[in-house]
């Protein structure tokens, strides 16, 4: 069965199971065990980090036979807390595996560049007082796409490859809102804030476009420019 | 000095200093304590409840004379949470009181009606999963419009009158969001909520229209009809 999911991520310390804290997997693992009544586990598709949200979270997991396919959205949703609801269900094969099995994940990270924050969406926003220099944003953004070393930008799991195929990076100019797309294969540990953060850092003017270029040379650690907060960022695709 | 908040309910005990919750009053008195260096405190327009959201809460207080008028917003922005902003300001007679002074309040209540809720926006709509009824909720909110006892709506302060001038309680339907908006000159407690709970009642047909008409005769105990939750309620102005 595979699952996709919308929350808020602001109540929670991410995305994976850990001993003690409210995570989304414990979320919608205690859920589906209530509902089924057996002990479940699920696979997902993005490890986000806490008080990242989502709008296309995938999970997969094994459904015991006795229960209705067709039921398994809204009896998850009578289960599930407030900040987590599952948005769309189907039958997969048992091959199919959230993580293993995706060829891409795309996520949207939220700017509000104005002189004055905003009050009601503080939590699904990275608010950036000073005026930013979207070409020169959008020119170092140019660089980024393809496939490079982004060590300079996230962290690598141990003994694997800090290589990753950027698909998709550009920005939408909206009024005071800016909308940066981030679309890759993988990602490394923190690497979507880490290249959001890098950009910021160019809009502002204390890093030239050049900087941001070099950095995708690989070879430096992260974070070589500070991370954007977790809050303006969301998942809202995986790829299949 | 006259200030103009938003804020994100969701994380306050309403708006009203309590000795040890979180409150908006105190969070702003304690900013601009801070930035002026004194002992500050401020009236409110209206009292909102615990998890009531605001766009256009009003309050006043007296700023001493050092303090450049034109950087009190900015300043205290910088000093407030994030859940709290400061979106306007301006001098106002020593005679102006945000509560006293006020003609009438205008409140929005958003209802999501969907079979399925979304996470995203779970602190700031009701999501109500049967169908409404959004004709039956109009020839309803019909009724109350004008000078009514809402005491089945709301309770007033001890030995207060529960007549209240209702100016506007209209419906708005835009796909599956339904938002109510509500000016009175003056609201009872809970009343706001109390009457969308009791238009809701008549939209899911468990109450006639009539029965909404006969609690506007008076003389009944709040709540008559259950209460809206808070997360759904908004105040958005303050009229002079």
């Amino acid at each position: 069965m595979r699952i996709v999911l919308e929350y808020d991520g602001s109540g929670f310390e991410g995305f994976q199971r850990q001993k003690t804290a409210r995570t989304v997997q414990r979320e919608v693992e205690s859920a589906l065990s209530r509902m089924t009544g057996s002990a479940m586990t699920i696979a997902g598709a993005g490890r986000t980090d806490a008080g990242v949200h989502a709008t296309g979270q995938v999970a997969n997991f094994r459904l015991g036979r006795e229960f209705p396919l067709e039921r398994v959205m809204s009896a998850l949703n009578r289960s599930l807390p407030p900040d987590i609801v599952c948005v769309a269900s189907d039958e997969v094969s048992d091959e199919f595996h959230a993580r293993h099995s995706a060829k891409s994940r795309t996520y949207v990270y939220t700017i509000r560049n104005s002189a004055e924050p905003h009050a009601l969406d503080h939590r699904f926003v990275w608010h950036v007082a000073e005026t930013l220099d979207v070409e020169a944003m959008a020119e170092a953004a140019g660089w980024a796409v393809g496939v490079h070393d982004f060590s300079a930008f996230g962290t690598p799991e141990k003994g694997c490859s800090p290589r990753r195929d950027l698909l998709q990076f550009r920005l939408e100019r909206d009024a005071e809102m800016l909308r940066v797309t981030c679309q890759a294969n993988a990602f490394l540990r923190h690497m979507a804030r880490g290249l959001v953060g890098g950009l910021v850092e160019v809009g502002l003017m204390r890093r030239e476009p050049e900087d941001f270029r070099r950095a995708l040379e690989g070879g430096a650690v992260a974070p070589l420019f500070p991370v954007a907060p977790p809050n303006g960022l969301c998942l809202v695709n995986v790829e299949y």
